[in-house]
């Protein structure tokens, strides 16, 4: 469990490591009066993260045998996604936030204005790198993955989360309502993350079906451990405020069903995650090993 | 003369109404608890504008002969991402206008959160349109317009150019320094409209040269319109404040050339635009026209 444990810390850190160069890639050099935007996305999508996304995607087509650099390509337009929605989130407007992983927001560090554009540009890129043909040689692949990073990141999914926290104020009382805006907020994009890196795996209706049982099960998993950490977690590990939710009286799975109630759901849907992927035996591993990474976290 | 002009408003009016059904096509339906982000795209999408970039793009297209409906998908992507432009510009951290169209820019209809997240919205929906395949049924040329689209609107495009205005600051009194804003900031979208509209009527390589010496001069002229219309226009016609770059001390054509000079420059570009499609003869008419009303609009 141990050894499993450190395996499998030792496979994060270093896909991290790699998306991190992968990343530094893809983003255009500083260059011409403009230079401050390029630095600002730097500052942003660079040293620092877990790339839990990238992680997914490159460990699901991973386990269904892909291999080529393309997936790391499509991971990197996914982490420019994220990195996006975490800087317009940030923003006085929205959650107002100072800090993130650790360093001053992009709005802090720099100012609104570049931080609402780092964010469109780093928008913009993603669609640029998902359309190029080093992501998969079959246009096709490359349509659909734009397609569904588009619609799993618009308003029937990130965005239309992050509509639904901003405005149902003390109306999200309701689970049925949490649940629907964690399944857009967070969750979507998780799904697409893992369903993507299937895909560049020339995952099979079945596979697609298992993946997208598995990402279900992680993203709601993934947003219950984020309430209690929001309630347990240590600022100074986290590097981000906590007690944001609490402190606003916002519902979380913690406020319904109290701190043990919230972890045993977690638990929970941990096993149904894994379950999702019982026919991929000993290749499933690492996508397993995910399941208690994120139920287990700290930030 | 009075005739073409006719013959041209008369046109002009057409696509755009036939746009602004398209437009409401492509919005997604008011659904959810996230129903208000819906509303806030369809208020600023909806019910204005000159439609000139989706205009620009089916007349290049047309042009080229062809006249298939994936033409319209294509505009009404571009008026996506030209609308999301608009709507980010104008917020309080960038230029602060609260007037766009002769009504009220978004954040002050709505507020400034649901502005930055309507305005990712649509410029996620414009790529989430060009990869389906009522756009062109050829895979290739739909990534080339994704490629593309994201390029012009990027970081070496649009946003560089908004990066540009913003910071320049007093800096900008140099006349390569405003060209190469207004290149990146107006004309890098205008050329994506007219090269788009050939892409997808099948233009060779000669073609698409022409179209290009055309949109660049077509793009800068426009540009020097509007700073002219920042000295000479109407508020009250133009439906936004005038007068904004003076008040601020930036340069423009106009404050480099003077009045009279700036005018004879955008007459020369457009003898110039209208040049470079001499080979189309008549089938140029239209995007001939079109010349002659950025240089003479009066909004």
């Amino acid at each position: 469990m141990a050894h499993a444990h450190n395996k499998f810390q030792t496979r994060l850190a270093s896909i991290a490591a790699d998306m991190e160069t992968v990343l530094a890639q893809v983003l255009p050099e500083p260059a011409g009066p403009q230079a401050r935007i390029m630095e600002a996305m730097a500052y942003a999508l660079l040293g620092g993260g877990k790339r839990l996304r990238p992680f997914l995607l490159i460990e699901a087509a991973h386990m269904l045998g892909a291999k080529n650099q393309g997936i790391w390509q499509a991971a990197a337009a996914l982490e420019c996604v994220h990195v996006y929605s975490l800087i317009h989130d940030d923003l006085p407007c929205m959650d107002d936030d100072d800090l993130r992983r650790g360093k001053l927001t992009l709005h802090k560090a720099y100012d609104e204005a570049l931080a609402v554009l780092a964010g469109d540009a780093l928008l913009t890129l993603a669609f640029e790198i998902l359309a190029q043909d080093n992501v998969h040689p079959d246009a096709g692949i490359r349509l659909q993955l734009i397609s569904d990073l588009a619609e799993s990141s618009g308003t029937h999914g990130m965005i239309g989360g992050q509509v639904i926290d901003i405005y149902a104020g003390d109306g999200a009382q309701d689970e049925a309502l949490i649940t629907q805006l964690q399944a857009l907020k967070t969750g979507a994009l998780i799904h697409y993350s893992v369903l993507a890196g299937g895909r560049l795996a020339g995952a099979t209706d079945f596979d697609l079906q298992n993946l997208s049982a598995y990402a279900n099960a992680l993203g709601l998993a993934f947003q219950i451990r984020d309430d209690i950490l929001d309630v347990e977690g240590d600022s100074s590990v986290m590097g981000k405020r906590t007690n944001k939710d609490a402190g606003l009286g916002k519902a979380t799975f913690v406020s319904i069903h109290g701190l043990e109630g919230a972890k045993q759901m977690a638990q929970d849907l941990g096993e149904r995650a894994k379950s999702a992927l019982k026919p991929y035996g000993e290749n499933a591993d690492i996508l397993c090993s995910t399941v208690d990474f994120v139920l287990n976290r700290q930030k």
